[in-house]
């Protein structure tokens, strides 16, 4: 054989060697690829659930089956897997690799009055704050916690004087999150218990939890008791972000929670955190989530750093390649902005449902006027011969959560804005009809 | 140019581009290989903390300063530290890797009681007990928890009879787990209050607590009230592994609480399990857990299915290439009776200290007779003039818990047996230094 052909054929061979390379290299990378299905996806993915093989496609995450025109809907919670769709684009952005040995020990950094969170998610939440300027954070402690529904029990435990004969009045102007008084009460607490609607409050000693926007319904709260001798404020500023309704102002408040779930859509991480002022309130946050769960867990808050960094790079201009990068509140806001046009559509051609008005503000983040476009729907059903709403939708296989558990007319639901295009797209063709 | 020659010209261009894409790949895939340093790879583990850039090389997870021989030595907490040594050697077997859109849903498998668990860590937990023989599974409901310590409280409100006029009494038999009275009575419940020591408990309506193996003192324990009645137990099993003691039965209590925190050192993961009988006990303590963080970590219960995987795979025997798995309870066995042998040896150089007997039984997993090695070390200062022993032993440096917070005599001391062995070496010089 002359050179130059062993020259083509040992080229060949090498480019055929390589490719197949290539391909196994692929294949590990990338497993969730259509057709590729690897032994190890199974166990990064939850696996999937007996006799919902068709849904584990679509569904992974949830082990909920995949829907169809004649599903139920369940909007009842505010799972946010509308996200995702973002999350898919960003390729390893936000991806996480964690070797065996990390993250074993309890502590994260005993110099810290939060001595069990990882720094770097420090670092991230004040860093996100800066560039959204939706909250202050100098002058802060940052506690993390296993969602902020930890945060806001912890909340309660740091306000409430442990020498107290009665315990400390928790209130909240209704309509309130309808978990507020649930998670106040379901232990029966000698430190705190539930009072109600903040309006009708009649005393000195309080927490005074302000949801802005509102869970359910949006609206833009300021405390109506506020910080006074023994009245405290918890401010959750859960939905207080770019997609959801203009930043008008760099929040400043003693107490803050916010939450993965509804800021990047990142509901099964369970991390929450709370900017907080006083030092010894922060020491007192941190003991009750010690006492409850000892800490939190790191693999999550490696996580939800990532994903905020991830975020805020999309926002760190450095003067190129801006064009390309991903932007978690664009998305966002395009899809809100969106939903909320086609479900105020659905309800005029319905014709039986009110939502609240449309309101908008300058955004000092965007730097334009914007609209608020709320993680939820507040709908009012005006037929007559209707007097529970969520019954009512439930016959035509909607799930919401009715009024009356945000201690409001039963005539309203709560309806979650945050899932599927699939589903949210069924939901709205459904309303729609409705007569 | 005559077409062979433009033939290997092609296929070295193609040999050239495919050399660049697989060394691409190589990084993306192995980012912690030797000498590539990406920037994300500091994101993945804990940042180095300010001031201790020395320590982080050593201690990465933990925030804590790499201890000398001058070091204060925190035995306090069982931070299981010592497993490190053990995951490190596994290579990728116990990696795991997140992509950015995954565990963002509250919902894992919404068919199971436990609606917010990931069925892949269901199976482990099921499969790595079949493997050990230490507790059965078969009728069994698996429930996830933020740590056992969530759980526990997830069994005392589950337990309590709502309706009750007064709180349901929790007991343990002395010296109990520091931590049952301080997780039971920090919220002041109605539901359940702390009544100390089980043997000197009077009244049908009890929680009894039954720790086996015994934290502080490492005793095997049955439950001196029992369930009849009004009366129930929950069994702590944190320590029933083969590494701290002999597997002697197959537990089969209504409820037996498990932990990662031990049995395989992953105590940042915060993942621990409850293996329930009933299932109203169950959809209960689900509830419990619901209320309080809304559901558990997805991330974190995805490192636990992989970690526990690992864990049953070293002992799946395949007939072949058995001598190079990596066994966890072979490696927590030697450590623990090199480490046990060191402190008995330590105390008798010292003359100053006294130690539980040693006792040993035949283990069912291991085929042989094996001794107690306790997590914990129950330690009691023997010196007429040491009332206290923890204070006595903080005046050296180590810090230890003292017999009172267990409900015992202050002259003695729980100190952790599963620090690294920098630490418990130098504890273990200092001891035996003692007169």
């Amino acid at each position: 054989m002359p050179l130059w052909r062993l020259g083509i054929f040992a080229s060949l061979a090498l480019n055929l060697a390589a490719l197949a390379l290539l391909r196994h290299q692929y294949m590990v990378s990338y497993p969730n690829h259509p057709g590729v299905v690897s032994p190890g996806q199974q166990h990064r993915a939850c696996a999937p659930q007996p006799g919902t093989s068709g849904a584990a496609a679509r569904a992974p995450s949830t082990g909920k089956p995949a829907v169809t025109s004649d599903s139920v809907i369940n909007l009842d919670h505010g799972d946010p897997t509308m996200f995702e769709a973002f999350w898919r684009e960003t390729g390893d952005a936000a991806e996480l690799v964690i070797p065996g040995w990390q993250t074993m020990s309890y502590f994260s950094d005993v110099s810290n009055v939060c001595w069990f969170m990882v720094p770097d998610f420090d670092q991230q939440v004040r860093r996100l704050h800066r560039t959204v300027g939706n909250a202050a954070v100098d002058g802060y402690h940052v506690l993390v916690g296993t969602g902020s529904t930890q945060l806001l029990m912890a909340a309660l435990y740091a306000l409430s004087p442990a020498d107290a004969v009665e315990p400390t009045s928790v209130v909240s102007t209704a309509p309130y999150y309808s978990w507020y008084p649930a998670v106040t009460d379901f232990l029966r607490s000698g430190l705190f218990c539930w009072a109600g609607d903040a309006n009708s409050f009649v005393g000195d000693a309080y927490i005074e939890l302000v949801c802005s926007p509102n869970s359910p319904d949006g609206a833009i709260r300021d405390a109506v008791l506020g910080s006074s001798g023994a009245g405290k404020a918890v401010h959750d500023l859960a939905y207080y972000w770019p997609q959801y309704t203009p930043i008008t102002r760099r929040a400043d408040h003693d107490i803050m929670l916010f939450t993965m779930s509804k800021s990047t859509g990142h509901a099964g991480t369970r991390i929450g955190w709370a900017l907080v002022k006083d030092r010894e309130v922060a020491r007192r946050m941190t003991k009750f989530v010690e006492l409850n769960t000892v800490s939190v867990s790191k693999d999550s808050q490696l996580r939800a750093a990532k994903v905020l960094r991830a975020v805020s790079d999309g926002y760190d201009y450095d003067g190129g390649a801006s064009a390309s990068r991903h932007r978690l509140f664009d998305f966002g806001r395009r899809k809100m902005v969106e939903r909320w046009r086609m479900l105020r559509e659905a309800a005029a051609a319905s014709g039986i449902f009110s939502l609240p008005e449309e309101t908008s503000g300058l955004c000092n983040f965007a730097n334009e006027t914007a609209a608020n476009n709320h993680a939820f729907a507040w709908l009012r059903c005006d037929r007559e011969d209707v007097e529970n709403c969520a019954g009512f939708l439930r016959g035509h296989k909607i799930l919401t959560r009715s009024g009356d558990q945000f201690g409001a007319d039963p005539r309203y639901v709560r309806v979650s804005m945050l899932d599927r295009d699939d589903a949210y797209d069924i939901f709205i063709g459904r309303l729609a009809s409705l007569k």
